[in-house]
């Protein structure tokens, strides 16, 4: 909080309120696209936020202990931009290149430009990441607030419900929203318009301590944000009634403005000569940036990772992953102080309980409610917790919008899915994860592994989490046979050859609990007189692409992929684009049809990935290949 | 409402609900797995839904005028299949068959069973299916209700919320939801426990009639039914105090019970024992089954669909694919009297304006909440609607979850997904669909099309609408010109072929915007003297393959595919599957990391997609080619 005094500070705030509106006017319409009129709705408490509120070193934004902005509404990056610039952080002239292909200051807001934790621009999600960044100031026992501004028409998201729920029960007395109701979506009225009380009694209803003020009255700003601060035990929102536009006489309040530039020339000139004529007489000397409160420059003891205990596991020994998972990350928290676990009410069957029972403190309970749980993690990410969220695997596509903003944003979640795939059994198709390596497998910075043993299951723990930018492990129901040594070496991007010799007629590529198919078609194949090779492809993305050229050349050319998976999007599609470049294709075994309830090994093999499937897939390779040494190319 | 008086219902009821009790029991002890004592807490008021509530008829349970019933808490699938057993849609001998491979009975209630509108077991979506089957009563002038029943646990999830805000908003007094609050979720208590005000204060707030009820109390059970029928204007949520195993003395509101079957033998029939001293003296004569009200069989005019207006464009104008699926849209509309549309507040970006300006009635708006708006769908389409619900394409990824349910349940919900790919331009990452190709693919079932201009887009509009199961349209924002006649056809499974000649040195497979690539590569190569094939795919699942093929052999076996979205799942790996049995591989030119703002021609040419990428690729594919004539085969 600023220490000038009032009656200097609100005239100097009103200036520069209407600085950020010209600013925000000026490089949108220079960049031709973009949304001024929103910005123009949170000028007056953007100002307030920056230069009478927050405590940060605009040099130094990352620091530790600065409070945090989330504009939630990411829409409005051009204010934000100004704001920073007025702050001091960069250049203003760098507004003008808004929007343009080398600029950082993008059309809404990535962490490409410092003082940013998290993309934002899918409405909805800041708030999340917000309980994350609150959280982390707990964790590492900081008092830095975080801010989060949102839209009206944002609050239409259940994903910020899903906020306000873990905020309230969380008691996150350190977080402060805004919400910006000017009243217009993008393409109409808000459901609420202007009913102020509609939207603070739902706040309230869900356990926030709610502010109802005119968005454009400096004084009620500064006196709300201040009751924010006082209010213990449960996080604020100042609801804020605001004019789309405001400022400009011949937009304010108006539908059709949403996300449309001022055209450069008499449009834009007509809306900046009436801003200027905004400016009020400021007394002399207030110099807001140079009053900005700095982070104090706490030291801290750096948490100096130590290495992880090895698996202990027997040879033959029967564990699920998703329990080896668990055993994990109990053993991955012990080992550094940085990594924290969220669930949302499965802990019992994800096994993150195990991390809960040794770390209560860095455990988060997000009850039945995915989007803030990987929400949050990305807010604890951005700020140096190594999250771990987890949830069965099917559930974590709630998500997807949220894991798209993450490998947008690049920070390091660590997902973990369990239940992948029918392995699950009689829980039926609504349970069961069969398109999450497609989902995970799009993003081309999220790493994927797929542990099929304890062993395995273990050391991925263990790298996943070192591993820069968001990852993901599927693990499975069903318990499987550690089939790895302890002292057994993994890595992103590695794969395991388990079966192979000089006369192997095909490579059976396998991953999770198809590794254990494929070792059985091994042996019904082997009895049989024929020899495969067996590969275990527990770093799906990305994937070994010598490893997998060299199996396949080896073999034939031919490459068997065998997933618990639907077919398009997850290991077969990894493997042949990874061999194409050798001139080699793939048979794809995967699951093909809606499945249904079952016996997990009934359903294996009713959906066509059990070890029959592979030995006849292996049988009709030999017979094709034979057929064509008897018949001209071409024929078919 | 039944007739029966009130004194000989409330006895009855009661030994209905310890039947289903016992029954939940039973079943799930004999699957071995399953979740018994959540249906021990909805026993009761289950039964007065079934017996002295609903309007239905067993043996016809799809009757148009039938009230529905959306279990939303999917995991109490076993009480919901004991209760229509109860009421006589099938033997109840069949319940023992609970979760077995070739049962319909699964663990999580599919439409595979006639009662079921949609799949539910994904929690947070049923209520959302709600939404829909309401608005559908309204639409075909029925007045049948729609219940729907909740878990308190599932009420963290903020779809939930979603519902509640367009249920309130549209004024849906027709629905009438119940929520279990047993206050126990799967791994703790809720965040709630028992403090139904907290509960009944959000629905409040949200708009709805909110009931507390004890839920194990008939007569309150009765009298609340009652009041929500009466309440006009707004939905009503019924709030009902539950005990999570109630009648089983030592499992009621006991933690560790969730999702566990009753051991066989002794654990079994002690809790059997307990339930069958339950049974109350009834008055004889009641037939509960027998008086169920049955729907009137009102004859209703068949709403006979009649052909669409054919596309009006000139070959070489310019439009959106987005624009003409509006126009498309609108046309259709008036040839069907069954298409609906709902947005989510992009509805002047998606075009899907143009279908509300024509048919305000049959538009739907659901603000910014993408998961309500395609639950709702999934509702509607169920009740025999065509619904297509639009937004960005990036942001159906928000309902993802509710996509996975919509393909297990295999209900024709109409997709369009708006602003694909890096060519949106400015507005940057977190507004381009780079996924959605592979989401939607990964879903067998799911028909994918990606139309390339104004034509197409709209003949395919109309063959989605009619194509059985889920369908998805991806559209782009930049104009684009006419390259198709108006009476071009075009099919489900099919492509075009564009350029071709009998000297092609490699067939290049565009869709949407880098068709246009494909063809300026076509004229560069051409002056340069080589002629390549380019196709347009179209229809990107399912895919022609024997086209794809045919022109792969043809030229050389070089295939090159060129996608606005990343590599992984979509247009590349769909052409790579479609032409390996072929032993044809793929290049695949598709963006490979997270892009960034700039001007469409900026990006498709930084993110490695326009033609100049086309043309190198065409090139080094002959290069590399010759350069194999002349080492031996494996040398590399």
């Amino acid at each position: 909080m600023t220490t000038i005094d009032r009656a200097s500070l609100i005239p100097a705030l009103k200036n520069v309120a209407t600085r950020l509106r010209i600013d925000s006017l000026r490089s949108t319409s220079e960049a031709g696209s973009g949304h001024p009129t929103t910005c123009c709705s949170m000028a007056d408490f953007t100002a307030a936020l920056f230069f009478a509120e927050m405590r940060f070193d605009p040099k130094d934004p990352h620091n530790t202990d600065a409070d945090r902005l989330v504009l939630s509404k990411g829409h409005a990056a051009p204010i934000l931009y100004a704001a920073w610039a007025e702050a001091g952080a960069f250049d203003r002239a760098e507004l003008m290149n808004l929007r343009k292909i080398d600029s950082d200051l993008e059309g809404h807001p990535t962490p490409r430009l410092p003082f940013v934790d998290v993309a934002t621009g899918s409405l909805g999600q800041g708030i999340c990441a917000a309980i994350g960044t609150a959280l982390n100031a707990r964790r590492i026992k900081s008092d830095y607030r975080t801010y989060v501004i949102l839209g009206d028409g944002e609050s239409a998201e259940g994903s910020v419900w899903e906020a306000a729920d873990v905020g309230a029960i969380d008691g996150l007395d350190t977080i402060c929203g805004i919400t910006d109701v000017n009243g217009l979506g993008q393409s109409r009225a808000t459901m609420w318009g202007h009913d102020m009380e509609a939207l603070a009694g739902r706040w309230r209803a869900f356990g926030w301590h709610a502010i109802v003020i005119d968005g454009h009255d400096m004084g009620a700003i500064l006196d709300a944000l201040a009751e924010a601060r006082r209010t213990k035990g449960r996080p604020t929102m100042i609801l804020a009634r605001t004019i789309k536009g405001k400022g400009v006489s011949f937009v304010e309040g108006k539908d059709g403005w949403h996300g449309k530039a001022f055209k450069k020339g008499e449009e834009l000139d007509r809306a900046l000569s009436e801003l200027e004529k905004q400016f009020v007489p400021a007394p002399p000397g207030v110099n807001l940036p140079a009053s900005i409160p700095k982070p104090a420059a706490r030291p801290r003891g750096v948490d100096t990772p130590k290495p992880m205990a090895p698996p202990a596991y027997k040879l033959g020994e029967e564990i699920a992953t998703r329990e080896a998972y668990g055993v994990a990350l109990a053993k991955l928290g012990e080992a550094d102080a940085r990594v924290v676990a969220l669930d949302a009410d499965v802990k019992n069957s994800t096994f993150s309980d195990k991390f809960e029972k040794v770390f209560p403190e860095r455990f988060y309970e997000n009850f039945i409610a995915e989007q803030v749980m990987v929400g949050a993690a990305m807010g604890l990410a951005a700020r140096g917790a190594i999250p771990f969220p987890s949830t069965f695997a099917c559930f974590l596509s709630r998500a997807c919008d949220f894991i798209r903003m993450a490998a947008i944003s690049n920070v390091g979640i660590k997902m973990a899915g369990s239940h992948a795939g029918v392995s699950i059994g009689e829980d039926g198709p609504s349970q069961m994860a069969l398109e999450d390596l497609a989902m995970c497998r799009a993003e081309p910075n999220i790493t994927v592994v797929y542990p099929c043993d304890g062993v395995s299951a273990e050391k991925l723990v263990g790298l996943m989490a070192y591993h820069p930018g968001p990852a993901y492990m599927r693990t499975s129901r069903p318990k499987t046979p550690v089939i790895y040594k302890n002292d057994e070496t993994f890595t992103i991007g590695g794969l395991k050859v388990l079966r192979e010799s000089a006369s192997d007629a095909a490579t059976v590529v396998g991953a999770g609990v198809t590794v254990f198919e494929a070792l059985k078609a091994y042996d019904t194949l082997k009895a049989q007189g024929t020899n495969i090779r067996v590969i275990d492809l527990y770093s799906v993305q990305p994937v070994d692409k010598a490893g997998l050229i060299a199996a396949g050349k080896a073999t034939g050319g031919v490459i068997i992929t065998v997933e618990d998976h639907y077919a398009a999007g997850g290991i077969g599609d990894a493997v042949a684009e990874a061999v194409a470049e050798a001139g080699l294709t793939v048979k794809r075994i995967a699951v093909r049809e809606i499945p249904r309830s079952g016996k997990p090994e009934e359903l294996l093999d009713r959906f066509g990935i059990s070890a029959s499937h592979i030995v006849d897939a292996v049988v009709s390779s030999r017979q094709s290949s034979a057929s064509s040494r008897q018949s001209p190319v071409g024929s078919r």
